[in-house]
């Protein structure tokens, strides 16, 4: 099947890909005197009186706002708001279908940092959560900080922590197959973007000591003369102990795990051959990615993950938004703290049984039904205790 | 029915009235990739080269945001933006019911003019029109100039123009009844709040010519010296050609048509009748009129209406905006002008035909299905003259 014929075929005959439809039936006089005037006045009256009521008399408390300024598009780049839109309406059904959550876009028509935290948060009073999505590195780390600090509902830039919480997932269950632990293992990851970095951040959260980061320039160190952004020298202090310098193929030499998330075919099979025995790769640049699941096999690859559907192993950012936002708006928690992420990973990981796991199966499909209930759970839980005093409500 | 109990119990069983869904499938994975990754990316790639296309591939050409600040919800005031979310998801089922438009409430956290006008601009790539509702006079009349003046798709407060629409509606079809002709009758109008204001400008626009509007301050003349903002200044240079000083009361003898968008009880049986024979009142301040329809008949009102349900010739804004932003959405109207508002005003009246008109019946009942797509269609083609060279695209 052609996706791209089809897509442009499919979003053509229903003009897009959302609607927006009553919960309550309007068919005479009585129905419209309650869901509009003269009865809508109590709700109105009750949320005015207690604020907390917002989330008993409206749908805020299931809204989520998936917004973009379409900088950073798929693997299409800065395409601008207007041609995002596909995308953030498939991420609203995403959200539909895997959580029954209600989302909806916003795609900014500003590429200014300030406008866009200003503009979300004047967006904050119908909406239960923000789901940042396709916004440049490195603004994007400041809007989500920022928006995290500065607002009451929870902030989820999702192509950094949806795609961080399935990779420990999925490198949970990969080092159980191989038989190494968290904190034992040199792991090199390619591609401190926006996800890179919080695999990274991820990856320190749940324990793992030895981490290497390759960028364009080769291993990150403290003072490196080339292409220290600031999210970079933040990675050089936290990664490389020993401050090694070198490129990539320095880098992996003994390495357990490789983690990409930069450009199909940055891993040679050489490369491959130089790690450590029972290697584990993600190769998740899309559609290409940094080595073929055919070549890294052919290298002696164990547990081999992409990003593609057509390969064993996805690692598709779906097993997480829609459980993490699920749980967190089940919770009202004010954030998505680390103990919610990782629980999110740990809940993914735990849903392939042992005698399930296998190299080709570490992770559960995206079909798979238990997953969103699951991580909504754990999630919640770890709100729980994590956020102490910190909900917005009671 | 108790419809403030009912209300506050529908509200809560439901947690708010609207739902975002999947005009998609998304069963397996060839459906995952067509309406997210990879196949998603052709309709992206389509726009970006010809933005028109976000017309074709997404929900845009069908989607209205209402939004509000807040400051003027209902008849409770200033409420602010959380409680008015339940009035606005109202509208939004309102925009579902009667036009198969999806409508999704944006509430602002800022009551700022400046702030609200830069927001809505900002909003515009995923939104076919722009719905303003509840936000307070006169900032209103500015925000949604400048927004109709900066924007490249209709802006409409429904506030005003709606109500002017099928105000004017009602008095063509109550002037059929008594016989009277727009451009001959003495008019007077209480009240020139965000709806009144707009009222007048569009029956100015429908040729009636003798108009005094009045305020707690009595009627309005140039130079008065109370109470002259600046949307009174204007009103008072377009009204009372004779510059007439005086009170309601003196404004209404001899008057054909009163026209109240104020307060309760603010007309008197005496004052009616000092007015002239076969007398047209619409008292629309809401939930008492501004006299009782009771009243109104005892003291020799001809045709009456009020906007109650409970009461014949209910003046509702339901009859004008879903088939306005039904025909601006249809042509791709870049503005929705005076013409096009007229041709709406119009349309409605003409759907009571000569042998049902009866003052009892000036006007169709909002669960008239033949009403929207009526307006829809007349709307649309005073879109097309009126707006000639000023459409977005071709």
């Amino acid at each position: 099947m052609n996706y791209f014929e089809e897509a442009l075929k499919s979003h053509a005959k229903t003009k897009g890909k959302i609607s927006v439809e009553s919960k309550v039936k309007l068919e005479n006089r009585d129905d419209l005197s309650i869901a509009y005037t003269p009865g809508v006045a109590e709700p109105c009256r009750e949320i005015h009186k207690d604020i907390s009521k917002v989330y008993e008399y409206t749908s805020k408390g299931n809204m989520v706002a998936v917004v973009s300024d379409g900088t950073a598009v798929l693997g299409l780049g800065n395409i601008g708001a207007a041609a995002a839109i596909p995308v953030m309406e498939g991420k609203a059904v995403l959200f539909k279908k895997f959580g029954n959550i209600d989302a909806i876009p916003i795609c900014l028509d500003t590429t200014d940092k300030e406008e866009i935290i200003r503009t979300v948060k004047l967006l904050a009073p119908c909406f239960g959560g923000i789901n940042l999505e396709d916004i440049s590195s490195p603004k994007c780390f400041e809007i989500e900080k920022r928006l995290e600090e500065e607002m009451d509902i929870p902030v989820f830039h999702d192509d950094q922590h949806g795609t961080a919480i399935v990779v420990t997932a999925a490198l949970i269950n990969a080092l159980k197959v191989v038989d190494k632990k968290l904190d034992e293992i040199k792991l090199v990851l390619n591609g401190p973007g926006a996800a890179g970095t919080a695999i990274i951040k991820m990856l320190l959260a749940a324990g793992v000591k030895n981490i290497s980061v390759c960028d364009e320039f080769g291993i990150l160190y403290q003072g490196r003369p080339e292409g220290m952004v600031e999210h970079k020298r933040e990675l050089a202090v936290l990664t490389n102990k020993e401050q090694k310098k070198g490129t990539l193929s320095d880098a992996v030499k003994g390495a357990d795990v490789f983690i990409g998330v930069s450009i199909g075919g940055a891993l040679t099979k050489e490369m491959v051959k130089s790690m450590n025995q029972d290697a584990i790769v993600f190769a998740m640049a899309n559609p290409n990615p940094e080595i073929t699941y055919e070549d890294a096999l052919e290298a002696g690859v164990r547990v081999m993950g992409t990003g593609r559907s057509d390969y064993p192993n996805q690692i598709n950012n779906v097993l997480a938004f829609p459980g993490v936002f699920k749980g967190a708006l089940q919770a009202r928690a004010r954030n998505i703290t680390y103990d919610m992420k990782l629980a999110a990973a740990v809940a993914i990981a735990e849903l392939v049984s042992e005698k399930e796991l296998k190299p080709e199966y570490i992770i559960p499909s995206v079909f798979d039904e238990r997953v969103v209930e699951h991580v909504a759970k754990k999630v919640a839980e770890a709100a729980s205790y994590s956020c102490k005093g910190r909900f917005l409500f009671g």
